[in-house]
Formats: C-alpha cells, structure tokens, sequence
C-alpha cells in the first residue's frame, strides 16, 4: 500500500529531536529513579523558538503542566527539562516550588531566561522532586549536550516503556528542505485527553507560534487524544511543539501550513502507534478503524470504546475472535450506526453485519490474531466520517506491571 | 457498627427468589452450556404479577432485552425464563424468532398467556439458542417447581460466577409481614447504565406496578448503575421486580412505599456487593464511597471514575497504598471538588489532604490492604452529596478467564 508517509515530498528521517537544525540534546543520570538508568532529558535549541503545547484535562494536573501551560504558546522558548521517575503531581505548594526552582537552576547553567525554560515530569504520583539531585546533575546534562543527543534525551524519560519512541521526517518545498522530529514516552496511564504522557516535537521551519498553536490542537486530537492503554488520564500529560526556524524557511502561506500539518501528522500517528505497540504488558498493537460514521465525533466516539474495552483487549491477547465483545463496545459507544450495514471486519475477515453473525473460519481468523498488529474495521453504514483509534491487547503483564509497580 | 439493614422493621431471611409467597422455581440441565452444570432457571407466581424492569442502555440489546421492555410494566406477569451459556444477541431476526417462541414454548408448559413470560439471556454473543434443548428440557423445568427452589434458579443463571448471588429481606408493617427476594448474575461484562447483568427480584407485597416502576428505577440507579467491574455494559442486562400480591399486605401509601424502597434498597446493594466480590478474577471487594459533592451526580461520576480505574484496581491487587491513582481517576472524572478540602482515605487512612500528600505508615496500610473488603473514602470538601461506587481489583485472573473465555 503506498502511503503518504513516503509519498510527495515528505522523506522520513532519524534523530529525534535533534533532527531538526539548531537542537541539541542530552540525557543523563541524576539519580531519581531507582533504577540504574537516565532519568534526566535536556533540550536545547541555539536560538529563541515559537512554541505550543497542549496538556491533560485531568483537573489534577502536575505543576510542571500548570507552568507550561501558562507560559504557552510563545515565541522564546529555548530549553525543555524533563524528568522521568517522579511525576511531582499532588505535591502542592512544594511541588510548585520545586518547579519553579528547576527551571531557575535550567536557566542558570544554560545562561538563558528563566521564562523561556519549559518543564516535564513524569513518575510516580505523590513524591516530592529530589531538587539535590537535580541541581547536581543540570551541569552535567549542560555538558553532555550535542547535535545527535536526541535519543540520549528519549531514553531519559522513559519509564516502563521498553523502547525509545522517535520519529523525523524531512518536508521537500520550494525553498528548501526543513525537519520535523519528535520523541515521547508512554506505556501506561494513558488515555489521553489533550496529549499524552509527555511528547516533544522540534523542528527547524520558521512557523509564527499564532500559526503552530491551532495546528498542533488538530494533529493532537487527530491522533494522541485516540490513543488509549488503559482509560487512565495521566496528571502529567502533555505535548510540546518548538519551531525554532534554523532551517530559514518560513510556514505562514495556506499550503505551507498544510504540508507542515500534514508533516507533523506524520509524527504524532508513527509516535501514537509506538506508544501502543509498548503499552505496558502489550504483545500486540491494536488499530480501530471507524468508517461510515455520520460525524468525526461519532466515528472517535466509537472506535474510542472499542480501544477502550477491556474484555476486547483480553480476547486480543488469547488471539480469541470473540467479535461480539467489538459489537457491544460499538453498541455503548453512543455513536448511530445503521442496522441494516453497520459491519464488523477483524484481521480483513467479515466476521459481522446486519447485527447478524457472519460465518468465518475460527482457526484461521485465529491465527490472523497472532500477528503484532492487529487490525479491527468498523463501518457505521450511516455517513461518510472516519476516525482511527490505537490501542493494544490487555494481558497478565499489565497487571504484575501495575500491582508491583512501587513495591 | 448498627447498619439499616438489621436496624427497624425490616430482617434478613433466606430463599432469594422464593422468599416471596406463591413464587415457585426450579433449574435444570438444557445442555446449552458446555460445563455440565444447570442452565435453564425457570420462575413461575402462583398469580398474575405487578411487574417493572430496568434494562441496558447499550444500543446493541438481546431480544430478550426488547421482549421484556415490550412488556413492561404490566400487572399480568406469571413467569420468567432465563438460559445461561448463550445470550442470543447479535443474532439478528432468527435471534428474535427464537425468544419468542422460547415464550411460546414456555406458556404451554406453565399453561399461562405468552404475554405474562418474560426472558433474560446471558453467555456467548452472537451464537444461536439451541432451541430444540431448550424445547426438550422445559417440562422437566416445570416439574422441578418448588417453593423451595430459587437457589436452584440462582444456580442456573451463573456463567463465570463462582458463588451464588441471593438476597431476602421480610418487611414488618402494621398490616402484617411481607417479603422481599432476589437473585442475581454477573461477574464480568460488568458496567451496568441502568441494570446488571440479569437480576431477579419477587415480593409477596401487593404493590401496583405504576408505583413499582420509579421505585425499581431510582433503586436500581442508586445500586446496581454503580457497579462495575470491567467499565464493559452487556447486550443483555436486566432487572426485574415481580410483585404478585400473595401476602395480602398492600403496598401504596406514602410511607409503604417508602419502607418497601428501603427493603429494596437493601437487596439492591446486597446483591451488587456480590457481583463486585465475585468480579471476574477478583481477590477482594472494593466500595468508593463519596461524600461532600455538590450534588448526587457529581458525587456518582467521582465514585465511578475510580471504579473504573485500571490502574487503582491492580495498585488494589498488589496490596500497594498508591493513592496518586485514585487522586489521578478523581480528576479526570469531570466532578468539582475543592482544593483545600479534598481528602481521600483509604482503609482508613489519610494518605491526601489539601491537594498534598499526608505521610503515613507505609507498610501498616500494605497489611491493611489486604482484606476481603476494601474501602476508598472520598471526601469532595464542597457540598453534601454522597455516592457509593462497587467494584473488585483487577487481577490476572481477569485476563486469563477473558482471554480464553471460548477457546
């Protein structure tokens, strides 16, 4: 199947956040996590950037989201710090201080302004930020900073993840060629509403922070906020977007912006797949797709509670063609759908229509099940919207993940 | 503690479903389950019932979902019929075909209008009723009936259950004495919006089903729509409420009917406490319990939303006091609550307060935590609504009787 991931004039890259000209990034261990592993990410761009963000909808966010999301969009950020190992959310008044503290010592060792330093945490929930720790790790993350840290910075925010999330593209246009690159991190607490568990998306075109804040709103709906592991909102998510125009090609013309949306699209959807391809405990990555809707709302709202059901997900994991745990999460969706040619297709096999069961071949679809990627379409018969929702399979590891988790 | 439930004039009894006066039962082998276990339950009132239900609010229903909606309220209802092993939804017009002449089959047996039989469903989706076992084993159900029988009913209904669920209550009034009785099913596909997975409740009280109706309604909202143990709503939930009058107590003034919601109430909660502890794969009960919202609703949607919290649900398997779960699902539920006040407890102990973690002793709560029967107490800090939520850990078992529920 051709796809516009290798057609026209966009060509996928590598390098993460670095891809884009002008960046520079490191990861480094200051000690927070418990595990032997980087825990602290820094980026850093050569010259002011235009920046957006969006963040959680859970009404307990971290401080980190507050201070972000007050200082967003802008057109001087020039540092990213973020932390994996301890969330700092439900810390209070500390908490916020703490923050605020991080990114006095950020600007300090970067000799840049305080209020152009941006902030994420990611952990656990209700523990306070060992300030010691980072103090005496910024330095050392300032010294390790060069133009190929990209993936230095996304092993550093990795949690339960088990493999960095890192996706570049490079966008051909008439003036000259300019990057995208991104990396997140995210394996469980996910159910994005806004953005998910911390992604960081740069590039090198020249975009106004008027034009990139409304652009980064669409692609995150379109593609992180129809992103689930398992219906839990983290308090810590969000997504931020640098521009920092190293590349000296400027997006303000109405084709420009699509190819540069269509571009970051790209991004997040190849960043979305990852993170549900590593949901915690996954075997396998889950795509819904909605079609035949009468609205885009329906069409999410319906693949959104496919990937959300959790029996689905477990008959997705005994490779098990138990559609009628599809047609039920269709059914409480609350998407209309038509009785007579709402249809059901798993792995490619019709297995579902005119709320009929349609025979098939049990042994075979079973096998079909067992590939890493596992397809489900759903077609409404009642419109022409689509949607495409990511999910993986629930399975005993995500519960030994989530039961021992702290102890 | 002095609970409403022994307290007045209302006093736990034995006999579920046939507690009642002039309610007889029985539960036979069909052989539609592959188990060889009971599957077949069939009651039957010696008398024309008043007769109300709830049913499920997903989109997709079984046929014996809309056979019984048709027929509700009614003051005419003699018997229901209820399989296990096949929920005869999904399955198009043949699937209605065979519900009604499961009722057909059923009135000649019982010599009784088809119209006076309800239905209740549960087990596979989208596989056909084996009519011609059921045709087989149905006269042998009516020869089983006894007033002794609803355990054998309650026996017959189970799917993945491992215990029984029956609740009996006999209301002291100043007429005389009547009862209350019920049984009921479900153990996943738990998340009821308006009724739970099949249950069944008689009295002997004489209670006109226009006044039955918004009391079954409000009863069941307040007990079995707050339960949940996968957040997946069935095809085939239902509760019915039978009154066929047989202790001559009529029930119709203020206070009557007042007292006869309570009873209700009692059973509700009773029999939705047992589904929660039997949840598939569960090792122990969980009750949320939210108080100081501004209003039911809000109070309900926070009670809920922990409920239905993967992550609390295996912190609760692992024993692990990880509150920031439960502070995390309280905040995406979408309910106000106030930043000063908030507190959450469990088992007990303060572990958030004022949007700050309260120090507590880690290890004591471990211990605590591994009860039968765990208790969140929530308190929103600005109003004075309540809600109970229902629900169970989230364990591997879980995964492994829902991923190789058919294989």
């Amino acid at each position: 199947m051709a796809t516009s991931e290798q057609s026209g004039s966009i060509k996928k890259t590598s390098g993460g956040v670095t891809a884009a000209r002008g960046f520079r990034a490191a990861g480094v261990k200051a000690g927070i996590k418990i595990a032997d592993r980087t825990d602290l990410g820094l980026l850093l761009s050569d010259t002011p950037c235009a920046a957006a963000g969006t963040f959680t909808r859970n009404a307990i966010r971290a401080s980190s989201v507050d201070w972000c999301s007050e200082h967003l969009p802008s057109s001087s950020v020039r540092a990213v710090i973020c932390n994996s190992g301890c969330a700092n959310a439900c810390t209070g008044e500390q908490g916020e201080n703490d923050t605020a503290m991080t990114a006095v010592l950020t600007s300090k060792v970067c000799e840049i302004p305080t209020d152009s330093v941006l902030l994420a945490s990611t952990g656990v929930i209700g523990k306070f930020l060992p300030m010691d720790k980072i103090e005496k790790a910024l330095p050392e993350a300032k010294n390790a900073l060069y133009s190929g840290g990209g993936t230095d910075f996304a092993a550093a925010i990795m949690t339960t993840d088990l493999v960095k999330k890192e996706s570049s593209v490079e966008v051909m246009t008439g003036k000259g060629v300019y990057s995208i690159g991104g990396c997140c991190k995210g394996s469980g607490m996910i159910h994005p509403n806004m953005a998910t568990m911390l992604g960081f998306i740069t590039t090198d075109a020249m975009i106004p922070a008027e034009f990139l804040n409304p652009i980064v709103k669409r692609v995150v709906d379109r593609t992180f906020n129809n992103l689930t592991v398992d219906g839990d909102t983290s308090t810590n998510d969000m997504v931020l977007v640098l521009s920092n125009g190293a590349s000296g090609i400027s997006v303000a013309q109405k084709e420009e912006l699509e190819a540069f949306e269509n571009a970051l699209y790209i991004i997040c959807s190849d960043l979305c797949k990852m993170i549900a391809a590593d949901g915690e405990g996954a075997t396998k990555r889950v795509e819904i797709q909605v079609k035949g809707a009468s609205s885009e709302a329906d069409a999410k709202k319906a693949a959104k509670s496919v990937a959300g059901s959790n029996l689905t997900k477990c008959a997705l994991f005994g490779n098990d063609p138990n559609w009628g745990r599809i047609a039920c999460a269709v059914g409480y969706s609350g998407a209309p759908f038509s009785n007579e040619s709402m249809t059901i297709n798993l792995c490619g096999v019709t297995v579902f229509r005119n709320l009929q069961p349609v025979p098939f071949d049990e042994k075979m679809l079973h096998e079909k099940m067992k590939e890493k990627v596992v397809t489900i379409e759903i077609d409404l018969g009642i419109g022409n919207s689509t949607a495409i929702a990511h999910t993986c399979d629930l399975t005993y590891d995500y519960v030994k993940i989530n039961a021992e988790y702290r102890t």
